[in-house]
């Protein structure tokens, strides 16, 4: 079964692996968000694509949650030694990445293109694409002011509430080579448990990907990230209860209002009112086996 | 005494090194060449002034001879598993200082600020500098063509002989701020015993610069880089030999004409007429007391 996963950071990236460890890899597209991509010292780092692609290849470091396994930290210290700014934390190895994708991009290089080589580089079996090539960034609207994405959610630690979200650069975004074709030959469409404004909102923001999901005609579903009306990481649940009024599956329905047609809920919201379909599960991805029940809940799923 | 050196990369920081530890540090400001500057990734590498900071904050690689020591490769490891071109070497401590000088840079302070406060972080009593704030860069013309100067020292091994040098950018540069207050405080000007065509030749290349040397008031001297007419590291003598005809004290006195009073010369060339007063002492630095000796050889000297 052909299936596109349009996935964010760490709740993307796991359900992006369950999913490609349930099927055969090369069936699985992952469309990645870019609207957190940023420029640390003019290096192109694309946080969320990175998550995707250290996941699928198995060397994220699963404690932190980003960034590899087994990483040092010697470029960090020697930066700070000299009195650099280091808010955005850059291990050695992951720096290397960064240096290999910003010279590529630099000779000209898209950066599906790019995602695609260091994904293959990695022995990564999935499709890793951005949603778009041009340059997208998520802006975050607070009371505070109005922050680039990164700035927010690092360096302020997203303690600001969240007003609105603005992508700069979406009016003009198109698909990245590859993204359409595989929503046109997708037999299942499925949006990972991610923040659906923050991860998943720079993706719909491309206007051809949104309509490509509007005009879809293959299933099409979500995974709520919440449990227990909580997002089990990062500011789902304030972001949900302050924007659209409650921390509940129909709070998710509506993010994706005309875009899905089952929620795929935890357990623990079995009880709420979706608005929608929803397939019960457990969707807490802590381990392989947990991955496997759930990439079976979705990939079963009667539309 | 009020010193100031002209530098390039190894020999001459272990001179301005060798003269920072017989005067008062704050006596001595190096000026550096900047002609093989480059842009990795869109990372500014200063090669040679961070070669001259390492040297004096005592933390350069001296086996090596470039970089730091107890230096890490986990970046250029990651780099090299995704495929990317590494003929540039970046340590993961460099590349720290690398990102902390492009941020420095992107916010706009100038090159010499920066590299003040890379050196004075690391703990250098002496005054760094670069020959310029401007963009200067060295071309090496060749038979194979014209080649970027790292382009053809690291990537083609210098294995071209070479049939002139040009700086790009030098006629509009102008000499940092500081450069030319020190020349004119200076009471010695000291040229290092570095390659006379591409470390010192960019720093001269500077109008001003050499100006402020042709119209001193102070003596000035320069230290062959040879020993029995070869070069101790790198290209000199090959590119003495084929741009001025041979490799002796006389040829590298020509490469300063009007710019020196005295040539410090090795004890292995002192059979060799230099065309202008000599000092003969042992230049090799091997060590800390034979930097101290042709420092004090240097100092003594009666002009």
């Amino acid at each position: 079964m052909k299936v596109v996963v349009l996935a964010g950071g760490l709740g993307g990236s796991r359900f992006a692996r369950a999913l490609a460890e349930s099927l055969d890899p090369s069936d699985v597209t992952v469309v990645g968000n870019i609207g957190d991509d940023l420029e640390v010292a003019g290096l192109h780092v694309s946080p969320d694509l990175d998550t995707i692609v250290y996941t699928l290849a198995g060397v994220l470091d699963e404690r932190r949650g980003w960034g590899r396994a087994d990483e040092t930290w010697n470029a960090r210290a020697a930066a700070e030694e000299v009195g650099a700014e280091t808010w955005f934390q850059l291990g050695d190895r992951d720096l290397g990445l960064h240096v290999a994708r910003t010279e590529a991009l630099r000779r000209g290089e898209p950066l599906s293109a790019v995602t695609a080589k260091l994904a293959q580089a990695l022995g990564v079996g999935a499709t890793v694409l951005p949603a778009t090539d041009d340059r997208l960034r998520t802006w975050v609207v607070t009371p505070a002011g109005e922050f680039p994405f990164q700035e927010w959610f690092v360096r302020r630690g997203h303690r600001d509430e969240v007003d609105g979200v603005r992508f700069e650069g979406a009016a003009k975004a198109r698909a990245a080579p590859g993204v359409l074709e595989a929503l046109e030959a997708a037999e299942l469409i499925a949006i990972a448990p991610s923040n659906p404004f923050l991860s998943i909102g720079p993706i719909l923001a491309v206007a051809e990907i949104r309509e490509a999901l509007e005009s879809r005609r293959v299933p099409a579903l979500a995974v709520s990230p919440l449990i227990g009306g909580r997002a089990v990481r990062g500011p789902a649940d304030r972001m949900l209860a302050r924007l659209l009024g409650g921390t509940g599956p129909a709070q998710v329905t509506d993010c994706y209002k005309g875009l899905i047609d089952v929620l795929v809920i935890d357990e623990a919201d079995a009880d709420q009112d979706a608005g929608i379909q929803t397939i019960v599960t457990k969707t807490l991805m802590r381990d392989a086996p947990a991955r496997r029940r759930l990439a079976e809940a979705v990939l079963g799923v009667p539309v």
